[in-house]
């Protein structure tokens, strides 16, 4: 596996604070994307197939989940196989560089010579031995003692992720990363694409505990002090931890890992790869990965279409029943149920979810947000 | 009232045998049109407006229903105001001929003055006034010994009803009838509606019940031997007259009183009307009479349209659970939900809901017909 690193030594942070709305009918403020099976041909939540596909990379119990207060009994209920300690509620949303510090702090008092890969909880990867893959070669680079992240090669010049210009090669598929850029217009999205030295931000870290403690120490100093109190405190004992914690958490900076660290370090490693990586961003997402009929369409076998075409009928109720779900001379469109609410959006226009939740608001059905 | 004819004669004779699937997942077999509260504003069934519309013109105890044997229940439960007595179970399904006749004869042992109107049990009517006025005209005809239809005056050449012709007038309001005309194609039915001179078939006929059985024993004799029998069994006692409906009703011939009668009698009359009236044919005609907000769509209070015009939201479940109803973007859609089934169709498609329950059965769906 690891040259040179004992599998042990390996540890994964998953982050899994995030809510939203892009999913509603479905997510939830309680039931966030992450903590739902979207993931094409899977029952399991999205979680759940994040962990499950690094097993034979990371032991079970460096696994930690990191995830907000309010969430953490649907996260553990999601993820029954892991043990109590693998999951850390964050007091206060500080955004990701005090959680993912946070995380290397305590993984780093459990083991010094900790190699950490810090994963989104809800994404897709469509080739599992490609991403491992990947993962592998980035965790060497981290372990060499640069902080690395995982670049997606680009499909198209999309202007809604972050990218990541490469520079020179430094290994097998290791390239020097250069520098992170935000969302671009359209015309520079696709320049970056035409360049070919640009890859998507994949929001996937790489590094050894100690040097991402040292990188927060040089660029958030703010933040080191805060998680070196916390660590001064879990030397008196676990309440002491806790309560420290719950103190100083909300007070840290609150600033993403790729602007407070990433952006400001000496020298990052990028490993491109390609592995049919979808951040499922939307229903329409989630219609292009589901596996269709010849029209076009994705159903369940309780799914009935009739002369209708590229339509996602999902059906994400609980209560066991049995119900049809039935289309016709309809094109394009989206049809979500669950137990509490029903959405009819067009594929083209699933980004205006977020419209319903506002309506929804105003009209005072908070109970359906 | 009716001038001649005590009030206590009048009997209404309600057809509510129909099944179909033009209101599919709404309707089923078991639970027809007639028995769903699709009135615009009504939470009541069809059946229960139509039994309150005429309320003003027929004692309650002179109401009788006629209906199907496997819908017999059903129909009580809609009906809870009326006395067991009032339901007429027919053994089989024979068309309208006999279960007209066989109303007709059973009322006129009860009452050999009755005069009778035969409705409908599942249409629409938003001028109640302007019907009941039309009515008491058709029933004041049919006092004086003519069988008596009414005739919609027709507001476009529409070829989904038959056509009746009009003669001379004979009395305020009411022509002799020419001549019933089946659906007509559109070529015929532009000419008919120009005319002035055709009116839609309503399905509803008067006449004094002796002066029915009179036409059925001229032109429809095999039906008219039957009913002898029946009642010549009925005076022997209750269980011998049930005894021998259940062996003679399926032998009857099956014929619609328009072909078997109306068509062969020397002379019919027809009060033309104009009350608002529909027989609410699909989903598009429940979205055409109901209420609109300004960009045209009807749904509940926990329907939510975002950019989404002339939509029908229609959620017809019955567990008492809240639930949003959520319409983006879209336009022209019926969206309807029972409680174990959806359904997404265009408006103008609407007549395609045939299609669906074909495909139900074909995939072994049959708890969803």
């Amino acid at each position: 596996m690891l040259r040179g690193t004992s599998m042990n030594d390996v540890y994964a942070v998953i982050l899994a604070g995030g809510s939203g709305t892009r999913f509603w009918p479905a997510s939830r403020r309680a039931m966030p994307k992450q903590l739902l099976p979207l993931a094409p041909g899977s029952n399991a939540p999205l979680i759940g197939e994040t962990v499950r596909r690094i097993a034979p990379l990371v032991p079970q119990d460096n696994v930690v989940i990191a995830t907000g207060q309010s969430l953490i009994d649907g996260t553990r209920n999601a993820l029954p196989e892991l043990a109590p300690s693998a999951f850390l509620a964050e007091p206060a949303a500080r955004n990701t560089a005090p959680c993912i510090g946070w995380a290397a702090s305590v993984i780093h008092r459990r083991n010094p010579n900790a190699v950490v890969m810090v994963l989104p909880s809800d994404h897709h990867i469509a080739d599992e031995p490609g991403f491992r893959a990947v993962l592998e070669a980035a965790l060497e680079s981290a372990r060499r003692g640069t902080i690395t992240t995982v670049g997606i090669e680009p499909t198209r010049p999309d202007t809604g992720y972050g990218y990541i210009e490469l520079g020179e090669s430094v290994g097998p598929n290791v390239r020097r990363g250069v520098r992170f850029v935000e969302k671009p217009d359209r015309a520079r999205a696709e320049e970056y694409v035409q360049s070919g030295r640009f890859v998507w931000n994949s929001g996937m870290f790489f590094f050894r505990a100690a040097d991402m403690l040292q990188a927060i120490r040089e660029h958030l100093p703010a933040l080191a002090d805060g998680l070196d109190h916390i660590e001064a405190a879990a030397k008196k004992g676990a309440d002491h931890e806790q309560e420290e914690t719950l103190r100083l958490f909300p007070q840290l900076p609150s600033v993403s890992i790729d602007v407070g660290v990433m952006e400001k370090v000496k020298a990052f490693h990028v490993v491109p790869g390609s592995f049919g990586w979808s951040d499922l961003g939307s229903w329409e997402t989630a219609w292009d990965l589901s596996d269709k009929d010849a029209a076009g369409n994705v159903a369940n076998e309780l799914g009935v279409v009739v002369d209708a075409r590229n339509n996602l009928l999902m059906d994400l109720r609980h209560d066991g029943k049995k119900r049809v779900m039935a289309a016709v001379g309809v094109e394009d469109l989206c049809i979500i149920e669950t137990d509490d609410a029903l959405l009819v959006i067009p594929r083209s226009r699933c980004q205006d979810v977020r419209a319903v939740v506002e309506a929804l608001k105003e009209k005072g059905h908070d109970h359906a947000l």
